[in-house]
């Protein structure tokens, strides 16, 4: 893995002291986020589009239908911001004032590029499946060339990015702390609940093993 | 309720027959996620910042501290796009190409105000405190004077906005339905874990019924 980032203008931390260039930590959040929220400016007026994504080495990879007003204003934009963020609890305090979440984010500016080529798209194809539901691409039917040139890859180098991380108990004002209020923290997880299968399954079909390792509850 | 919101340039949809416009829907989006997204332009740049939110009727407030570079942006913004996102499940398909997501999105587009007077701004304040952690202002320290006027909040009109839901099982290409792979919908939930007391808590303490009742699993 190479150095850790290097903050500029834009990803420098301000007033607090959550702001992170470690690149392990950065890539940890973006691997472990499902979807990302991406930002650009469309007619001179910003917009937040949710997008899945993937991360391959230094690379996030964003995909959709090539025709979209969307995909055509990202793969022109001169910059797009892609924020991820991980909700890990409510910090109930003493005080209304003090209540805060416990989360960790990764903001990332850059020029987002076209992934050109047929086989460079298909590897960038793969990646994002993968990393959606791990261990399923083998079962399933291959990609066809059709269906690599319907969909439009942009990648953004992981360069200038940055976490912010906040973890642990409130932070009350020191009084407070003489009071009989119960404060803490309420962890949040995304959980994966009991698999639907699509009506129209063949009979007789198991829900595979790569779904159920994720040790979905009922 | 008034009636539902009319399409702008920005908000009508494309490509696809997800949008919709219906104002219960757009409500119970905003009021089921925790957090938001909050996009706007920084000299020229597009800047994505993950942020709490709450809704009272038809304005969305957001909270900050005012000294912030983010608050003196946010406050003089011409306009910014909250987006907010729920997860719902993983849609797995046949083919790579037709895996998606179940999700329920809110994307608001509009020129957010300062909430200015102090009585304004404890309204704001509680309705936040009271999205964040039903139940739970009654048993706090009650807010001061000092701590009001040291957090800004600003509320945006929720006039042009719009909702995109998708649900239901995979649209896998006709033939590929013959095919003996298991496709189907993993469901996703946002869930609360036991929770942690601060080490801090006096003796005797215990987790009070307004947190129990959120049903968390050890």
């Amino acid at each position: 893995m190479p150095a850790d980032l290097v903050p500029t203008d834009a990803t420098r931390p301000r007033r607090d002291e959550r702001g992170s260039f470690d690149r392990a930590l950065i890539y940890s959040v973006i691997d472990e986020a499902l979807f990302c929220h991406v930002g650009f400016v469309g007619e001179d007026r910003p917009v937040v589009i949710p997008m899945l994504h993937a991360r391959v080495e230094h690379q996030l990879l964003l995909h959709g239908a090539p025709a979209t007003r969307l995909f055509r204003v990202l793969a022109k934009a001169p910059e797009i911001c892609v924020t991820v963020t991980l909700l890990d609890g409510l910090v109930l305090a003493r005080s209304a004032f003090e209540h805060s979440a416990n989360y960790r984010s990764v903001v990332i500016f850059g020029k987002p590029h076209r992934v050109r080529g047929l086989e460079e798209r298909t590897a960038a194809l793969d990646a994002i499946t993968d990393k959606l539901v791990p261990g399923r691409r083998p079962h399933l039917r291959p990609m066809t060339e059709n269906e690599v040139k319907a969909t439009a890859v942009l990648r953004l180098a992981i360069s200038e990015a940055s976490a912010k991380v906040r973890t642990g108990p409130p932070k009350d004002k020191e009084p407070d702390y003489e009071l009989p209020i119960w404060a803490g923290v309420v962890p949040f997880e995304l959980s994966r609940l009991k698999p639907i299968p699509d009506p129209r399954n063949l009979e007789g079909l198991d829900v595979p093993e790569h779904i159920r390792a994720w040790g979905t509850k009922a």
